[in-house]
C-alpha cells in the first residue's frame, strides 16, 4: 500500500546495547521491527489523548498529603471536572503519602486537560495517564 | 432462662401511631416485639464498636469541599489512621458536595473512634458508620 | 402539639439489665427517651426506603467466592441496575471472603431494591444498606 | 562517557510522515531524540516489570460480564493474589461491558505476572498495567 523508506538514528551505544538485551527478550526480530511497534504505540496513544471519541482512562497520582494545602487543591480542581469523573481511590501509603487513583470517562482531549492540570500541580511527585476504551466498538 | 419483665414508655401519641404503621407493615405481630427487636440491634451494634474482635466497615461522609482546608483536614486524619483504612473512594457529587466512603478494618473501638473523629470534624454535613464482621466466622 | 401516650414493653429480663447500662452509658436520661430516639431513627430510615427522593447509599455484603458462580450471579444483579451504582470496591479479604462496597445513587425505594436482591442473594453472608442524603438540603 | 552510535530503521513512509507530524507537534528537535525517549522509556517499563523493588500499579480491564462465567473467573484469580491487591473498583459501564480498575502493591515482577494473567484471560477485551513508586524515594 506504502513503499519502504529507511532512516537513520543517532544514539549512546550503551543505551542501544541494553535496548538490544530488551528486544530479544521481547522476541522481535529487529530493532525496525521494536521502534515501529513504539511508533504505532504512540501514535494510537497521541490520537486518543488528541479525540473527541468517548474513552475511559485512569489518573493516578502520587503525593505527600503534608504538602500545605495540596489535598484542597486537588479536591477543587476534581469537582471542577466533576462530570467526567466517575470515582476517586485514595490509598494512604504510609503516614506521608498518598495514592489517588481516578477512573475518568470523556472525550480524549478532556481526560488529557484534566489528567494534565492534576500531574502538574505544584507537589504531586509522580502521575501517569492511562487510556482505554469503552469497550462498545470491541467485539 | 430469664424470667419476663414489663415496663411502661411514655411517647407522643403521633409518633406511636407512624411506629404501629411501620410495625404492621414489616409485619411484627405487637411493639414488644418490634422493641425487643430495636433493643437486640443496638446491643450488638454497642458490643461491636466497644470491642477489639477485629471488624470491617463503611464510614461514609458527606461535605462541602468549598468549607476552607477541609480535605486537607480530613486526609491528614485519615493518614494518621492509616494502617486501619484500606481504601477511601470520593464521588464528586456536583460542584459542591463529597461524597467520601472509607473501608475500614480493626478493632471495633478503633473503627468507632476514627468513624466518631472523622464525623465530628467541623463542616461534615452528615456522616454514617456501619459495622460487618470479616465473615471468618461465618459458616 | 400532642398528647402523651403511655403503653407497655414486656421483655426479658436480662436483655433489659443489658438496655439499662447501655443507656447510661450513652447519656440517655430514662428508657422512654431511649426508646423514642429508636423509634425515630427507624421511622426516618423507613421513610428513606420507600421514598423517592434522591438518596445515596452504600450496600456492603460479604461472601465467599468459592460458593460457585455466586460472583457471576451478583455481577449480573448489579448490571441490571447499573444507571443506580456509582461504583463498587472489592476487597480480596483472604483467601476466601470478600467484602464488596457498593455506592448507589437514586430513589431510595429504588436503593432498597437492589439492596434486598443483594443481600438476599443465596451465598451472601452478611450484608448491609446505610443512607445518607446527598447533601443538597443541608445547609 | 560512553560513544555515539548511528543505526537504520525501514519503515512505511506513511508511518514515518503521521511520527514526523507527532514529534512537531510534542516539540521533540529530531527523530533521534523523540526515539531515544522512547526507548529509555521501554528500559524503565522493563526494568520496572523485571524488578524486585516495591511498586504501584493499577491494572484497568474491560469486559463483558455476559461472558459465562468470566467474572467468576476474575474473582478466583485476584484472590490468588490478594495480598498483593490494595482493591478492585468495579464500574458498571453498560449493559454489557464492565470496568475493573485494580490497585497493587509489591515487586515489580509479580504485579506483571498478576496483570499478565488477568489481562491474558480469555474474553477480557482490553487491558493495561500502569506502575508507578511509592513515593519513599521521591524528594
Amino acid at each position: 500500500m506504502s513503499e519502504i523508506t529507511r532512516f537513520g538514528i543517532s544514539t549512546d551505544s550503551n543505551l542501544l546495547r541494553k535496548f538490544d538485551q530488551l528486544i530479544s527478550r521481547k522476541g522481535f526480530t529487529n530493532r525496525s521491527e521494536a521502534i515501529r511497534d513504539m511508533i504505532r504505540d504512540s501514535l494510537v496513544q497521541a490520537e486518543w489523548e488528541a479525540g473527541s471519541e468517548e474513552m475511559l482512562g485512569t489518573i493516578t497520582i502520587v503525593y505527600s498529603h503534608h504538602t500545605r494545602e495540596l489535598s484542597d487543591v486537588l479536591t477543587h480542581l476534581q469537582h471542577r471536572y466533576y462530570q467526567s469523573i466517575i470515582s476517586t481511590t485514595h490509598i494512604h501509603l504510609d503516614d506521608h503519602n498518598c495514592l489517588e487513583v481516578l477512573i475518568v470517562r470523556g472525550k480524549g482531549e478532556e481526560i488529557k486537560k484534566i489528567s494534565d492540570r492534576l500531574i502538574g500541580t505544584k507537589g504531586v511527585k509522580h502521575g501517569k495517564l492511562s487510556l482505554t476504551t469503552t469497550g462498545k466498538d470491541l467485539s
